[in-house]
C-alpha cells in the first residue's frame, strides 16, 4: 500500500521504517522537508539529525505534507498529540477525504513532567477531535497504548498481550488490521473497542501506562486482557 | 482487625461480607441506619433491600457513619464516588485521623450512559481529593479497577492479573496488601503506583474497563501487565 507517515520524530521513524521493510510504498510527511533535512542537532527526544536516519533508509522518502498526503492510501498520524490538527490541515481535508487515517497520537502534556497529564480528556479525546475536524477521513485510533517499538514488533513484550482499536468505519478498521496482522499481532490480541469515542478509553489508559513506565523504568510494556469465566 | 465499610450497595456488601468471613470485626457505615433498614425496594442497581442481606449477615453489624468510623482501624470506602467527600464528611476527620482509608470509590458520571465519564480527571482524581479532605488519613486507593466479585475473589479471572494501589503511606498500604493478600491476590500480581497521585492511574483507567466491559457483556474482566523482555 501507499503509506504516509506524518512526523519525523521516532515514532515516525520506527512506523515508517516497519512498513517499507514490509514492503509498503512509504513517505514521510514533514511541514519542511528542507529544514527537517537540515537539522543537525538530535532532537528533544535524543533522537539522531533526521539526515542521517533518511540516509539509511534510501526506500523511505522524504515529502512536504500535502505531496505526503497527495500519495497515501493510509495516512499514519505518527506526530505529537500537540501538534496533530495542525499537522493534518497542513496535509489538507482535500487529502485526507475517503482515506484511513491510523491515529497513533496522544494528546500529551509534559508540562509538569512524568506522567503526563492529557491536553484532552474524558469527555473528549485525540482521536475523536481528528474524526470532527475531517468528517471524510476514516480514523482508526489504534497501537497508542504500546510503546513505538512494540508496536511494530509485538513480540518485544513476552507472552500474549492485547492491543486496541476504534473507529466509526469497519472497512478502514479492516485495512489497520491487516496492517497489525504485518506487524505481528495475532488476530485474538486485537480488541474492537468500537466507535471513535474508543479513543477515550486508550488516550486515558495513557496515564497508567507512563506511571508503570516510570515504575518499571521502561516504556516497553503492555496489558493483556483477560475476561473473567463467570 | 476492626473495618468498617462505608456505603450499603453492592460493592459495600461483597467487600463487607467478605472480611467478616475471614473474621474481621466488620461494621457498615450508612447514613441513617433506620432508614437503610427500611428500604423495601430493590436499590437503582437492582441489589435486594439492604434488610434482606442483613438478615443472612448477622455477623456485620450497620451503624452511622460516624459510629462506624469510631469503631474501625481500617475505613472502607465503598460509596458511590459522587458522595464520598460527604459520606467521609459524615464519619467525621477525628474518626478518620490516623486510620487507613481503603478507597475503592470511582468518580463515576452514568448521565450521558454507558461508558461512563468522570467527575474529576487528568490533572486530579477521587483518591487524591480524599487524601487532601482528610489529610490525617493514610488513604490507599486499591482495587478500583475491578468488579466488587473480583476484588474479593482473584481467582474468577483464569491466569496471572494485576491490582494496584497507591498513597503515601507505606504503612498502610502494608496493612492494605495484607487485605489484597487474605482475598487472594498473589504478592507479584500487586504493582506499587507511588504515591496518591497513582490514583489518578487507576480512575482513568475506568474508562477502558467500561469500555471492554460492554464489549464483553460483563464486569468480569482484569489485565494483567507484563514488562518487556527488553
Amino acid at each position: 500500500m501507499k503509506i504516509a507517515v506524518l512526523g519525523t520524530g521516532k515514532v515516525g521513524r520506527v512506523l515508517a521504517a516497519r512498513l517499507a521493510g514490509l514492503g509498503h510504498d512509504v513517505v514521510i510527511g514533514t511541514r519542511d522537508p528542507g529544514r527537517t533535512m537540515g537539522r543537525t542537532e538530535p532532537d528533544d527526544t535524543g533522537a539522531l539529525p533526521y539526515a542521517q536516519w533518511q540516509a539509511e533508509h534510501p526506500d523511505v522518502r522524504l515529502l512536504a505534507f500535502p505531496d505526503a498526503g497527495a500519495h497515501a492510501e493510509v495516512v499514519v498520524n505518527a506526530t505529537r498529540g500537540a501538534v496533530s490538527l495542525d499537522a493534518l490541515n497542513a496535509v489538507g481535508a482535500d487529502n485526507l477525504g475517503g482515506k484511513v487515517v491510523l491515529d497513533l497520537a496522544l494528546p500529551l502534556d509534559f508540562s509538569d513532567g512524568m506522567p503526563p497529564t492529557l491536553t484532552v480528556a474524558n469527555t473528549d479525546s485525540l482521536g475523536e477531535q481528528v474524526q470532527c475536524a475531517f468528517p471524510n477521513a476514516r480514523v482508526v485510533k489504534s497501537l497508542t497504548s504500546v510503546f513505538c517499538e512494540v508496536m511494530v514488533d509485538p513480540g518485544r513484550i513476552p507472552g500474549e498481550h492485547s492491543i486496541f482499536l476504534a473507529g466509526n468505519d469497519d472497512v478502514a478498521k479492516k485495512t489497520v488490521q491487516g496492517i497489525l496482522d504485518q506487524f505481528g499481532w495475532p488476530a485474538e490480541s486485537i480488541l474492537d473497542l468500537g466507535d471513535i469515542t474508543g479513543a477515550r478509553a486508550v488516550e486515558m489508559y495513557s496515564r497508567l501506562f507512563f506511571t508503570l513506565a516510570e515504575m518499571f523504568g521502561s516504556f516497553e510494556l503492555n496489558i493483556n486482557v483477560i475476561p473473567g469465566s463467570h
